[in-house]
């Protein structure tokens, strides 16, 4: 009964924060720090590594498209070439900070619409695979569950850990149901504390059709993007040190 | 008799080319590659690094400020502390690409406005030693002659190499006339080369007022920003080898 | 017999040029200027819109996406509200410098990607046409043949121009052949300076399967991002001024 | 007795929000719209422009340096010629935006350290005076009292406003007392609005020295940048109703 806490990090630019960076550090085992492309200015990696690697939470390169306007939510149709070497250029980035700090990037987690992108996009989804196997084939890829990226990643041999999202309803094949369907979002902060604690200690999972999935992630998503997010992600570690389980960094 | 070339390269930034990369990977033994601030794109970085690699040329990372606009050019009052992070940042960025080439970032050199700032602004060359010592104090700072960025480096115990340059007049004292004085720059092809291959064989210049100054330089700065810089580049490579120097990187 | 030339210009940023603005002002009588977004700065925007407005040529905004690292050639999935504003603030900026050269923005041509995307995307089209009937709906939107931006232009009774393309294969319905398909460029110059002639005196051109083509084009689009376009672009303003056609501005 | 309230607004950008616009918007009668360069994007620039149009709030340009990372706070030693025409640029922008609600931008007011370099750099300040003569020579420039921006300005017949702080101490000679002196903020909430109200009706603050100081500011700057800002922003206005004091742009 492992399980790692994974959250968004890091994503404020110059005057403007957005993450409660702090209050997540205390809650996530591993962190997926913005690189500076959709958000992230240099001071704020700063921080944040050095605050991850004093708790031992692993630092992740939360790889997104270039866009600060957008924020990295918007598709970019960028030739896969040149997305490549933006992945390099920020895990590279984020790596110097994280070696200041004493630790390495342990992970890479695209982000955003790269992350919605690399789930059906062959061709960006091969050239994040090639960048992150070009930069260290030994660092996982942090991704979604039957996405493109993860088995890509997986047929390159690179590690892969597909993470799940307590707050999400699930479909009997284990998918997760589209945001446009109605009920694709648990909001009942209750059922979701108890759906991440059976996850990780019954490897289960209700279905939104009532049926039972088998689903024992390594990684579990939490949203940090406002205050009540992160009190429900406080409410999720406390059930689930209170179940028994170890929460630590999958990488 | 060993000495260094080193010019800018990199400085492209997408659609827009700059600096002729691959005539210039042919002259120089050092590369102040851009890292994205002031210039140069990943898809730019990755290039020149891999190039530079190839042909043993050494990759140091040019920092600049923030600056795309401006091509760095312009002096910014920017929080000490930032400048530090930001520079941290580039080095990082550059490092991966070096990694990947099978090298690394050799040194590292300020760019533009930035180069001139950390002449005399001593919070701003501050900044600068205690990033690049932070990173790695291994890492030499190559920079102006007299410079406070190389006074404190000499401080920090930071490995220093102060530049020279064949186009340039210089005073009594050993320190470059400035830009604003008359005959501050030597326009004569030959003569720039006859100035470098005496700095590099014997050790002297001529300075602006006829008198001889002692200047034993381990590396000479080439301008390569236009058609006409790189043929001087080129001439001036081929007369310090004629004079039986050895073109060899500092780093 | 009346034809207007457009091509692209202001596509420098900051240190980097790119369009020869001054050769391409002597040949076009419309100025599709670049705003800021994909290229352009403002010392860029002003030099354009003042050099223009001397020599009577009309000055358009060329639109783009925000990207300037891909020069606003990469698809972007933004939100059609967003984009609707960043046209408006484009044409907004844009026009400012047309009124203090004493003229003003007389049309609206969106660029690469957007020009693309706007083909066939609805919604897009549809937030172009929004924006520009907005700031000024007595504007014309200049643009592709049989494109979605110019029928709901249409629609919405903007004034519409469909420029015509005299180094591109046509269709025998009139359409550009695509440029995946063999022989969709015409590369010889004599040939695209009689297509460009032809065009505009008989009102026909020669389809790729050898048909007649009724086309009367109100613009004729010249490309200037090489010297060699710079040049074909003046023949076939010597060529259509030989054979009696008056070139002025649509707008 | 008739008064101006101005107040920063429109400073968020893409995801990131930062002025509570709305709730400024209730308070002042002028609103310092971010243009683009240091905060505020054509999404924003819109919303607040229709809104202050809708309530009758004069909308000014609130031009700044180029520098979304530094939130435009940093000194930047930009070339004059190319500071006017990112000056130009910004109104043109904002103008565009005020135009399709019904308005026009009515004042000029430049932006953090900008603002602060113009009250002694002539260069600038010149470059800021000619852009906004340049665009609109009716347009007022709102600024600090004695700066050299509003000097020459008045030289150039530019109409000038300059405004007055409630919170902050003055010298005998009516100059504001630096921040980096003791007692340079009125941090008491009842002291900032009974002074707010002197000034407006009585036309004089007590200096720091304790000695009466005549001045009668058609406008006075609220900060807005933080909750309780606002607040203090709001009971000064009700303040100055109570008291009888006609709220009103100064434009």
């Amino acid at each position: 009964m492992v399980l790692d806490l994974n959250s968004d990090l890091g994503e404020g630019f110059g005057i403007w924060p957005l993450t409660d960076d702090d209050a997540l550090l205390d809650i996530v085992t591993s962190a997926n720090v913005a690189c500076g492309f959709h958000a992230g200015d240099p001071t704020v990696l700063r921080r944040v590594t050095e605050r991850a690697a004093q708790r031992g939470v692993a630092v992740g390169a939360q790889v997104g498209y270039r866009d600060l306007a957008g924020f990295g939510r918007r598709f970019i149709d960028v030739d896969p070439a040149e997305l490549g070497n933006d992945v390099i250029y920020q895990i590279g980035a984020l790596d110097g900070f994280a070696r200041i700090a004493g630790t390495r990037v342990r992970y890479v987690k695209p982000h955003g619409a790269l992350y919605n992108a690399v789930a059906h996009h062959t061709a960006q989804a091969e050239a994040v695979v090639e960048a992150v196997g070009t930069y260290d084939a030994s660092l996982p890829i942090l991704g979604l569950p039957g996405s493109e990226l993860l088995r890509l990643a997986d047929a390159a041999g690179l590690p892969t850990v597909a993470e799940a999202f307590a707050d999400r309803a699930y479909t009997p094949e284990g998918r997760l149901v589209s945001r446009r369907e109605p009920g694709a979002v648990v909001h009942d902060a209750d059922a979701v504390v108890a759906r991440s604690v059976r996850m990780a200690t019954e490897g289960a999972v209700t279905a939104i059709d009532g049926t039972e999935v088998e689903t024992r992630p390594r990684s579990l998503c939490l949203h940090g993007d406002t205050a009540g997010a992160v009190d429900l992600a406080r409410r999720i570690r406390a059930g689930l040190l209170d179940a028994g389980v170890e929460l630590t960094p999958f990488a």
